[in-house]
């Protein structure tokens, strides 16, 4: 069975697995405070070119993502997010969980711009009863996107001054920003983000590690923020298994390394399915494709190629999404591409 | 200065303070368990031909959404609602605040359909992925309508049927419900409400009354739901204020009566402004019109007339809503078209 | 029958319904941007000694309380108060409902000490692990309290100092505050708690009025408060309605002189009792007594008089609170007296 | 340095890391879908005698107290727990943070005992103002308590009786559920705790996982309980990282093999300070020891030995507790024993 169904299909990388086996026995304190955490905090500041940044570990998305929300937003604002955006429409209501609204703009493959961010703020704030309504208080996006679509380096600037112009914050959820860093073409790398960005996280679940994002706040976090987590359920009491995990992949560009394994097999993917005629959903040059295939050899694939089910393409067709990761292996590819 | 801005700008119906006076000294429990709640109830229930229905006095229709709406939604679910519907764009995130979604959908003039609905349903329950997104747990409608617009009899029998369908209860906002009752051409009465409805509120507020909203479960109230009306902070102690009000406007049909006459003074004035051709931002059926004007003439008006602001037209025009109420008088309407 | 069960029995003060009849038809702006509500904010301005106090108007004290609380902590932070205390014990949960603890201290007849704070606060900040814990954040009384007792100035300053110490505000709970402010032998004046408070409201529903609250902030309300006050369901349209009662109530000292009443007859009645040999279960200087009964005079009077059930005493006794208000008459207490 | 702070300081039992090697590029679904997962809950509800259980794998204690209170108590109910509980003082407020109260109610030894959670409740439903109260609505109990202490089968069975009179589920928090089924003249198993609980769970990170803690539903999961768990965050992608740590603990009864060690190590430390004439402030039968220390001494001992601080004892001495685990050596006992 060839397995391309998602990104977090396999374990962790090994040197991670290596790393947690010698360093087992060592007695360290909880909660983020052992010299994992530290060393890796350090490594993540290093690789963002920003020295002074609060780095927090906390052992998901969905769960990141509820976090740095609830903590930055003033009860009476919500989020505003693309409406296909993650927190919008797959995490189970885990922002109004915390009591906040998320507001659903338009979007292009999955991407928010500046001009219908500052449109719709400009609309509020004209609005007599804006003091009736929730307030846009932050910018959600992800990069990459839902779609796998990425921003460039002036659009994120474009929404950094929207976002100064109305004093929101802006949130990049990174779950999997590895593979938006080491896609071609890109022109945003970490201390871009860093700079754009009042908070944003590298996504180490779906590229490498057991589990655990690293939320960055470059101008550092909301007070009290560590109860915060908390108060969410988030702190782990072994955070070394957290910290250890990213000073891996921080330690000589393992993250990079092993992201852009998962670019190459996507291209090796896409140029081979372009070869063979097949009908590409959208273009999307990270490491997920999203391919119209016809429900009959869908039917004929089962048991030897598993895909993700996107979406209803018409009654003949369906969408499916094809990912490929950090562990992909060129073999498979090739596997994949003769089934196909 | 002719004062159409909206339709809470009076007091209560004389016969409520005469009432109030008369009634002021006698000692009655709290917390609606007083004679009068008891008897504005019977006579609610009278009305609605549903004897065995439960009736609930709020004071706002804020509170009384996001009370009826937290109280019967699971953690799970969230409320399907028109994207215009006052509980998605005009309450300052009250829902949310519940812990809520709120999921707005697309309306015509303000109006959510049957259709709609169960595609929305529909696709939700095909994806396979939905037991990591919020489930559609109930439909909110308002009659009238953010816009004024009405549902016919067999619009809400189509919205019950995918209610049902999709085990949704269907709570509908009468924050306004006297003025749809009374518009002519309608074929909804408050005994097909409480048919097809799960719970729906009648307003007060906006309907004589100083405050309060009479809150009607047909089928019975969620088990402790005096408690969470509670938890809330809507329980009036002096529940007499509220119910009072109700017992007497629904005596010899006060209700009905006064909710009238807004509809036949908006009726002149939209005959009127018709006749000076005016135009009609969209046409709806009850007390609020929605007319487009020449910015200069809003200008020219200022000190003379008071309406609401609607929302901008284009750079030169602004639409604008007028609204009667229960006590415009005959003599204003005819002011105010001399006026235009 | 002779009703003293509690003391929001009857309706409003003769004035404020003569004065909503007065200005009935007068159309005015909503949401409490009316004259009455301006009128009334500056006549407590005045009366509180404080020109630059935000006042604002809510309909009941569960609804008061769990909006100045919400909106005034942090997310990290849980509210002080007696474990007695209306927020501890009699709201339903209000307070939690909003994502907060209530932290219930050790209390002397309802009051909370300034050593049991500062006490409760050291232990938390020496705590190593006080980042795991909820915060102190905000210290509640209410003056009178649940057992009718009364702060003196000296014990409000000493609270404020503590408060001021670990910087949570100081917030009185007044749904009676008429009656503390008019007991004997009290020295707290209004102008004192708004030097001593951070927030306070002045009660309306127990003293005289229909309904309504109203919170003074002395040092100006929370940014936003507005709009957090609609996000939990409490802006009334018609927010004349409150307005207009404490514009009343505070003309030519209405509100004193009306509870001032209460406690005339709860004395009249306290020293009746005294003479007639019944046992106090605490005492109260303001207008609630709270008697112990045997249980076979309690079943005798059935039907006689009507008290509210405070707690068991024994097995044969019952202690009762018998309450009177600024409408009770020196008849009905001597009436009382005699059936006693 | 002899660490002895907690029983979270060092990784995971090395079976685990093995098996994490051994089966890092299995491709398998996520989201607790995967065979690591499903073999788990077989190995748990088999060592439960209960084989028609829900199990569910969460990664840290207080997210599963808060996710498995507010899933199971209605918006109207509380959570009962001895005024010492986890739940109650050590989670920054987690479980209000939900919008439930935390009841605290008396302990002995952190214990909390039938006779006083019947009297709780029978006090709540004998007051005639309960409606306006919090109703309890669970109880929830850790197993061993915060002070090490175990409740008996019979006290157990009490608790479940009383429960069961007042309809609230018992739930018991066994964050370290491994040492008190491995103390020595406990009567409690794993089968007895699925027989009188409604819920609890078996703890992983203090019992030689990385992260995790089983949760059992003797009868069942409430309904959409994985959607309500990915709500609040805590469904892992990678949920094989969880099932697979406890199929391993669950094999070979390695759970209560690592267990027995740090009872075995604790009740040799225990003999040893006896024998030297420590002063214990209260006897714990698993493996926390509480010490009185005079504060010179500790000083002596920084950098020699580390010990968590429990709580002033008087101006000259401290209580330490002294933890040890499934990985703490017998010669890092003796060593202890020498040093002090």
């Amino acid at each position: 069975m060839l397995y391309f169904e998602n990104d977090y299909c396999e374990g962790a990388h090994p040197a991670i697995l290596q790393k947690l086996m010698e360093t087992n026995f060592e007695k360290v304190p909880g909660y983020g405070t052992d010299p994992y955490c530290a060393s890796a905090k350090e490594k993540i500041c290093a690789a963002c070119r920003c020295p002074e940044a609060d780095v927090t570990f906390i052992s998901g998305g969905t769960q990141t993502n509820a976090i740095v929300i609830a903590s930055m937003l003033h009860r009476w604002e919500g989020v505003v997010a693309a409406a296909t955006g993650h927190v919008n429409g797959h995490e189970a209501g885990a922002i109004e969980f915390t009591g906040h609204k998320v507001m659903g703009l338009p979007h292009k493959n999955g991407k928010l711009d500046a001009a219908t961010v500052r449109n719709f703020c400009a609309t509020f704030y004209a609005d007599s009863n804006h003091d009736h309504m929730v307030f846009p208080g932050m910018v959600y996006l992800s990069h990459p996107t839902e779609y796998g679509t990425l921003y460039t380096k002036a659009e994120l600037e474009a929404l950094h001054a929207v976002c100064q112009e109305y004093k929101m914050p802006l949130f990049v959820d990174g779950a999997r920003l590895g593979y938006g860093l080491a896609a071609d073409g890109t022109d945003v790398t970490l201390p871009d983000l860093a700079k754009w960005a009042d908070v944003f996280y590298i996504g180490g679940t779906k590229v490498g590690a057991l589990c655990g994002e690293a939320v960055v706040f470059p101008h550092g976090a909301p007070a009290h923020f560590m109860t915060m987590v908390k108060q969410q359920g988030a702190l782990l009491a072994k955070g070394r298994l957290l910290g250890l995990q990213f000073d891996v992949l921080f330690t000589d560009g393992l993250y990079e390394k092993i992201s852009r394994n998962a670019i190459t097999t996507a291209n090796a993917l896409k140029k081979g399915l372009a070869a063979k005629g097949y009908q590409f959903f959208m273009d999307s040059p990270t490491n997920q494709l999203f391919i119209v295939f016809p429900n009959e050899q869908l039917a004929a694939l089962e048991g030897k190629a598993k895909f993700g089910f996107w979406e209803k393409y018409d009654d003949a067709h369906t969408v499916m999404r094809i990912a490929t990761s950090w562990a992909t292996k060129m073999e498979e590819i090739e596997q994949l591409l003769e089934l196909l």
